[in-house]
């Protein structure tokens, strides 16, 4: 491999200005949103003592996690979800009040083997609310979610709800053994891809009772009233548009304690979930010693930016919104002084340095999809006038140098 | 160690909201001053190969460079800066328009012994032009620095500039061999910290001639002429306000080979450099197999931050704005539909879940610098009436349901 043959890892992206502009503003939108919930942003290390991480994300995680000896000899891993280290952050800070609500918007590390749609290094967009038993906060979560989704005018979404306490009562009910209750669950997590019957003869298999899944259905219509009228209550309260309890909906990760929930696009549910959470009241008890209870949810950015991708709602971005041609080098402080003062008025602006023929100056501009070029030559100087040309439009008009910027300003905004 | 023990890894930092709201708003300000000037953001992965970034960074760089086996038996390597992952984005993706104007701000890792104000993780923000050889890109990288510096009113700053290729005259005009002529750099870079009488010692010891820095000074103010002259026209079209050319300032980093500068506080010189860069024609070439020329600059976001926070410019920060209160949880469905409608207003808002005594929700919401408590009872429910408390100034208004969201529009903006 010669050096200018350095690919970026298999499983890793570099991120280019087109789509690194639309993912900024993404993540802005969705920062505001969290924001404006009351969640406040905290930022945890790249890495960790390994210490921490092992153990916690069964044996699949432990494949997965890259892990390393640093230069002092410590065991440490990369940064895995973002759950755990805020377990480690409650322990470490008992001072931070309660419930304490934070988000984080960060990438963590996982080496699954490279397919679409799945990456080594992705960003998870997570808030949670540490300390409180209410379910408010948990239909909260749910309510900042939807908001954030609202935000990207993403189209409908949809969240689904159930409850581990409710489905646990279920089970027992129906006399399964406790220790086989989250292959029960893993089960009829896949009821959405195989339907049904398919589940049925799995459950069988795995030696449950014949017809465990009706009995389950029915128990479970019961059992869940009131949770489901106090979750649609607060849910109605906070403002979510679209929600429906659903009795299959399980989420395999063994530590949460009570509502899960995920997201689905209303017009597109091949995507998969685009969000998912719940409460989970024993896990960081796991790292401070005592249990406290909590409740989370995640947007996995990479699903989303795949889906407005697919949907045509990534549009090409600039950088630059207007570009300073450059004509005559002779007129070099013009031209600085000219961006400066866009500049200084807020336009987003280029200076072209090279006198380059106008054809190239163009070509390059369109590339960048940069809005209006300014060209000013010697005969423009002398009249103190500008031509300004719409690039989208192909259109061009001729204005006063002092009116440049407030001409400018017209046709952007 | 117990679980409950586990902290922070030695180097490493956690920023709590305090701390993550006020550097999210710094680095929100930076980059839309980037923007303004026509960077357009890109991100690189954290790991590359270790064949891309070994032998980038001298001996101390290979020895404090993160450097791992993955599960693939691929070595790897930690981001060590941003320069060198973006002469790779270069080389494989030719298709980018020159000149390529990005920016880049995202944490970097050195294994660096901890000590005050240096950390194994730190952000750096860069901004870099590559494929013009135009001295107005050079001003270009220093303008966009201070109009970043400008945006967080951190006063005023002085940038000093130099260029190599006019010290490497002044030495070949000197005798001075070129081999030493980067000690003789790094000699003459300690100027400042220890005075030109010290450094006139360290050279001769070094086995320069006597005298030998009071020729450089004479020499380099002839031939340096052209060069400041060109610089302080192109600086002043930028708009850049304080600019001071520096015959002693030679940045010890080897790469440079043209213009290379650096920022400091007109008023704590001692804080050091802020930012800092110049031109380096040959670097890219190491990686493409063919010279591109390029210049940049970097802001260490830490140190910033630091000089911010010991000028007082960091206030206490908050993520909501106004807290509605929990007096009576019949009355939940209205504190879940006030909170709804500020939100909905754009207003940053939470609501205190559980119905706990009053005093501990006021202190609850002073801890977290909250600027308005919306407290809404019985009686206020009967005459549809809302009070509404200033928790900085101590000071309650009673107002009208309906007027609730202007009033607090006009008390917050």
């Amino acid at each position: 491999m010669s050096k200018n043959d350095i690919q970026v890892l298999k499983g890793f992206r570099d991120y280019l200005p087109n789509e690194q502009i639309a993912r900024r503003k993404i993540i802005a939108k969705i920062s505001e949103v969290f924001e404006r919930f009351g969640f406040a942003p905290i930022e945890t290390p790249t890495l960790e003592y390994y210490e921490l991480l092992g153990g916690k994300y069964g044996e699949e995680g432990e494949k997965l996690m890259y892990t390393f000896e640093d230069q002092g000899g410590r065991k440490v891993a990369m940064r895995y979800d973002l759950t755990v280290p805020l377990t480690r952050v409650i322990a470490n800070y008992p001072e931070l009040a309660k419930p304490f609500k934070r988000y984080q918007i960060a990438p963590v590390w996982r080496a699954e083997k490279p397919q679409t749609g799945r990456y080594r290094e992705f960003y998870q967009c997570d808030v949670d609310i540490v300390g409180s038993t209410s379910m408010a906060a948990d239909a909260e979560v749910i309510a900042t979610l939807e908001a954030a989704f609202k935000s990207l005018e993403i189209g409908e979404v949809i969240v689904k709800f159930n409850d581990r306490r409710v489905i646990d009562k279920v089970l027992v009910d129906l006399n399964i053994d406790p220790k086989d209750s989250l292959n029960f669950m893993r089960a009829v997590d896949k009821i959405e891809k195989i339907g049904e019957v398919e589940v049925s003869k799995e459950l069988k298999k795995m030696g449950f009772p014949p017809k465990i899944l009706e009995s389950y259905k029915m128990i479970i219509n019961d059992e869940c009233k009131d949770f489901v009228t106090e979750m649609e209550n607060l849910l109605s309260g906070f403002g979510v548009s679209n929600f429906v309890y659903d009795p299959f909906l399980m989420r395999g990760i063994d530590y949460y304690t009570g509502t899960v929930f995920e997201f689905i696009l209303k017009d597109k549910p091949e995507f998969g979930s685009i969000a998912g959470g719940g409460r989970y009241d024993n896990l960081i008890g796991k790292t401070l010693g005592k249990d406290t209870p909590a409740v989370g949810g995640s947007i996995g950015l990479d699903r989303l930016f795949a889906a407005l991708q697919d949907a045509g709602l990534i549009s090409p971005q600039t950088a630059a919104e207007v570009i300073v041609l450059n004509l005559d080098p002779k007129l070099t402080a013009e031209y600085l002084n000219i961006t400066t003062n866009l500049r200084n008025a807020g336009i987003d602006c280029e200076f072209y340095y090279e006198p380059n023929k106008l054809d190239k100056q163009f070509k390059y501009a369109e590339g960048k999809n940069i809005k209006l070029a300014v060209i000013f030559g010697e005969e423009e100087a002398k009249a103190r006038r500008v031509n300004l040309k719409d690039l989208e439009e192909k259109k061009q008009v001729t204005v006063d140098m002092d009116d440049l910027v407030t001409e400018i300003k017209s046709m952007l905004w």
